[in-house]
């Protein structure tokens, strides 16, 4: 989870609400609560636990109101949520069926697949707006045909070019971008490994189990658990990156666009100044820029995250908290952003 | 301001609310308005608003309450906060002295100098845990007395050292780093340039007008603006993360200390898990760690950040916002952390 | 291409020739030349050409001796090598088929194919080190057969585990990695767009030109330039530090097995000690931890390079090129230093 | 040192060989040499060496010739170059004198010192570079008298200014960052701390061993060792990377001001292009936004490496050699690239 800093002037301008809720409490203890159900089913189908434990522990879920304060209490010693938050589950759902919670399961199986299943839930959001960003070029096309504008590379005037030419290379960029987040998205596995990674509570049923989780959760599933191989994050965070980067080309480029003396496009709402009240500032433009230096940076946190020294490493693993959401909401504003700028422009008449 | 992700279930674990509160909405209105209040002041000395503005403009600020949702509302237009927190204090405090307030200043002026005050709060904060950390050091050097542990080069057995002496180095550490942020929390300047960073509304009562808010505000004045010279902000950046790497290595230390088999160190209280209930975790150790890769990440996005181009940069001065408060709550959450380490660690006896 | 720093006290145990040379100057110009021949005889075949050019271009190629010093000194004027190189090779050609040299292209079309020539050859390298890698852990396994170690979580001993399900972890990664590698790699497309990005000057005969091209070179055709769209070369960069960042982990984990105390492997030959003479250090396990953090640090880089301007960065452009080949050298050295560090490992005899 | 990447096409644009020089193998053997002469002095001095030690190494260092291919050779088994160079040296000046050679150090202290002793002669190139760029700047301050520009803020006309005080902004960076340079180039220290950091082979003479080769190399003496406390380097990285931020922000402003439409700034010579005979290009300019880019990203790696594990950490030392020198390189290169970019500016005739 990313360090808190709110300001709330701010709010409006840099967060995305939408992609944080995906990582807040409760999303992240309605994951929770939903592995530990589909783990109690699965165990009972493995015959691990008793009849109708699954269902048992899927029904009293439906009333279990987790206490957060001590949640978090307990996990500022802990280092991780799990412990306290099973202790009240098992509370919560009685002596009958507290065997089948977490059961051959470790804190970090947990986790994972919650920011997994947090994941997910954020590539559909970006998807619904990458699919508004394209309509908005697409019109924007509309708008810019026949238009030429100059060329210009390094800088300096080249040679004339189709605006559309320009407008070409942020679409192409997107639907590149896309395509990989698709097959990120559905590699996403579910996490299973036990204390040490090995499953080894499960005896010869570990495989059955996570795949059934798996299957519960809408996951893929794995043949082996991935506690210290940590590759499909920093596969997704390579992804996001790659989009905040493209969008801040784009913003970039507007930014250059609509220079006077330039002015290849215009921006019919731009931000206002106090002190010059006849500008127009490329506001949103300009953010994109900083969101894409800002994944650019954190990138190379979750990277340095891969270097997870043996079964669990406490200290890459919480280096991945404070980055990937951070990430997923840089990535989810750039788009929010994107549409509205380029909603906004305008292709002058010549 | 950071990017805003909070989940309360990591809240105790990973965030800093004391230093998080310098850079939230209250405490950045609070020194919005001291800004505008000095800059009243200074503006009736120097025969630019009429007598009486300094006092009454003060006195009406006692009263103000900033709508905080309608800033972050035109914030997401205007890029910055300052226009409609303008528009806000002048309507408070009435035609009479509404042209006292902001008069020849600009968003850049009040925003930089609320970040320089927030920076100076939170090098308050840092120097009493700093304190804090070195009591809790110095107690361990006293039980640590006479003890000899293995020296370790390249995680490899080489001779004997004493305690002390691996102590010794976090101190040393510490001390040196203290230095520098005495050195740059002592250099924090007011901001004051005006829309182009050329004071030019205040004809040649500029630098008395600098000196004036300056002195009411406890900064360094400056010979002239630096809107677009960011290297102060830069070297508080550079002090924290030097700050942050040195207690990684701490934390490196004791978690490797720790390791059963080495037995250097014990950690009276460590971090309880799901699946091992007899594991003491080197929790605080670890995050130490990540804390440490945290800000050596931001760093570089902060010296990205100084390609600030013209007279003012959208896209860096943004990036700035979204990273430096980060920095100073990872930088304070470390040094509660380190001294909680401390104070929790054994010396075996032999 | 990288900063130059060439220490040869140091290039034994930090180059990589064999990939340093997939970058160097000999085989760059010997990709700018195949570049230009095939141009040549895509140009012919287009009709832009006179019958025979391709033949007589490739003929004429053969004896073409570049002036190395002279490109180099037109290079810091023009920011690019390839005016001068054209010059050059047309004043060789003479001036019958001097025209069917570099017409319709432009520098980064030939300098961008050559770079992507040189990031075939590079994965090829590591494709063959990859599975000497491969082999030697699976030989590392069978040593391991049947023994058991302390399986470590947050730098604690949890359970025991088969030592073969740490090494496991580590041929997981390899594989998942190299299957992006094989992707990325048969992805690679030559680079063709003409001044400005448009392929103007080929009429309407651009994209059977680019054909062309991309098979006589065996890159993939595009139907568009990627002149300032950097996605490919950032995912190339991508697996590059994935791959470093997984051997990493592997060199951590033995530096952590081979502690005193621990001695879970040890290393027939390790480093010797000015002072030490007892000792065997970890120096490969522990010089693949810097090389995994070095490509994470230069991965961040990459990705601030997709904030491309326009239709042609200068700056984004010359960055890639100071990053990418260190990060090829470095992917290629920690697949050396894996194979010879996972060759000289022995399982202790229980 | 860094990686190892040699392109003789880009060695112009991209290398700064006197920098390159400071961290070359002559430069580091001299050190070394120097650094044992020293130690011998001290040690008979201290009355550790017969008498007349140090005066014999000293003149047998004279003709010693180091063999540089089997350093390198036995470098990548060692992972220091110490031990096969102590070997060499001690053979040559033979056994009645080997004594004084190496005795109570280690390897570290000698390639720290030797890094010390690289990064003081940078220092002083810099800042004769630097004294060049000032004067450059002078006299285009003096061409600049009494012309106007647009002020642009958020990349929008706001008002006008002097264009003096563009230029000024540039000015005061390098003077605040000169002065940081100064203080910390001043302060760097020798390096004596034996296997593991203690002194403890000098008995009580550690300190006077300390001064003494201090004094002989013109480094600070200092009471402890600093092998696992990097603070020192990583404050003169600090340094590098403000300066490259900062002359970065020159180039982007100069990139910028030349652009048609806006012609506030004409370049003299600009970079040709293969494709658009009639441009000049501002390569200079553009690149040193690639080195200001760069060194950000790289400063990121020495604030990685300060987590620096127990009494020394091979990950961590090494990942300094890969990234300190290419950071002087490119601080170096960037202040020469700037000298003459300010030189071939022209201020348009209003």
């Amino acid at each position: 989870m990313p360090m808190i800093g709110p300001n709330a002037l701010f709010s409006n301008l840099l967060d995305d609400k939408e992609v944080a809720d995906a990582f807040g409490e409760a999303a992240t203890l309605k994951h929770y609560i939903a592995f530990e159900v589909a783990l109690a089913y699965a165990l009972e189908k493995a015959g691990l636990a008793e009849t109708g434990a699954g269902l048992a522990v899927d029904q009293l879920a439906g009333t279990f109101q987790p206490d957060v304060a001590v949640i978090a209490q307990k996990t500022s010693e802990d280092g991780v949520t799990i412990p306290e938050f099973v202790r009240q589950f098992r509370a919560h759902v009685g002596e009958t069926y507290a065997k089948a919670i977490h059961t051959g399961a470790t804190s970090q199986d947990v986790m994972d697949t919650a920011t997994v299943l947090s994941l997910k839930e954020t590539a559909g959001i970006l998807s619904g707006r990458i699919d508004q960003l394209n309509a908005a070029l697409r019109s924007l096309c509309e708008q810019a045909s026949g238009v030429e504008i100059m060329g210009r590379t390094r800088m300096q005037a080249a040679l004339p070019i189709p605006l559309t030419a320009r407008i070409d290379v942020w679409q192409r960029s997107i639907a590149a971008i896309t395509q990989t987040l698709d097959e990120v998205t559905t590699s996403l596995p579910v996490q299973l490994g036990g204390a040490v990674g090995t499953r080894h509570a499960f005896g010869d049923k570990g495989q059955e189990i996570t795949d059934e989780i798996a299957g519960r959760l809408g996951l893929v599933s794995s043949s082996s658990c991935w506690h210290a191989q940590r590759d499909i994050l920093v596969r997704y965070a390579d992804v996001l990156s790659r989009l905040t980067g493209s969008l801040a080309k784009l913003g970039q480029d507007v930014a250059l666009m609509v220079q006077q003396g330039v002015d290849e496009l215009t921006i019919r709402s731009g931000g206002s100044s106090s002190a010059m009240p006849h500008k127009r500032n490329p506001v949103k433009a300009e953010v994109l820029v900083s969101l894409g230096r800002y994944n650019a940076i954190h990138l190379s946190g979750m990277h340095q995250a891969v270097i997870h020294e043996q079964e669990r490493s406490g200290a890459a693993w919480t280096l991945e908290w404070m980055i990937l959401p951070s990430m997923c909401m840089a990535a989810g504003k750039a788009l929010s952003l994107s549409v509205e700028l380029v909603k906004s422009l305008d292709v002058p008449k010549t």
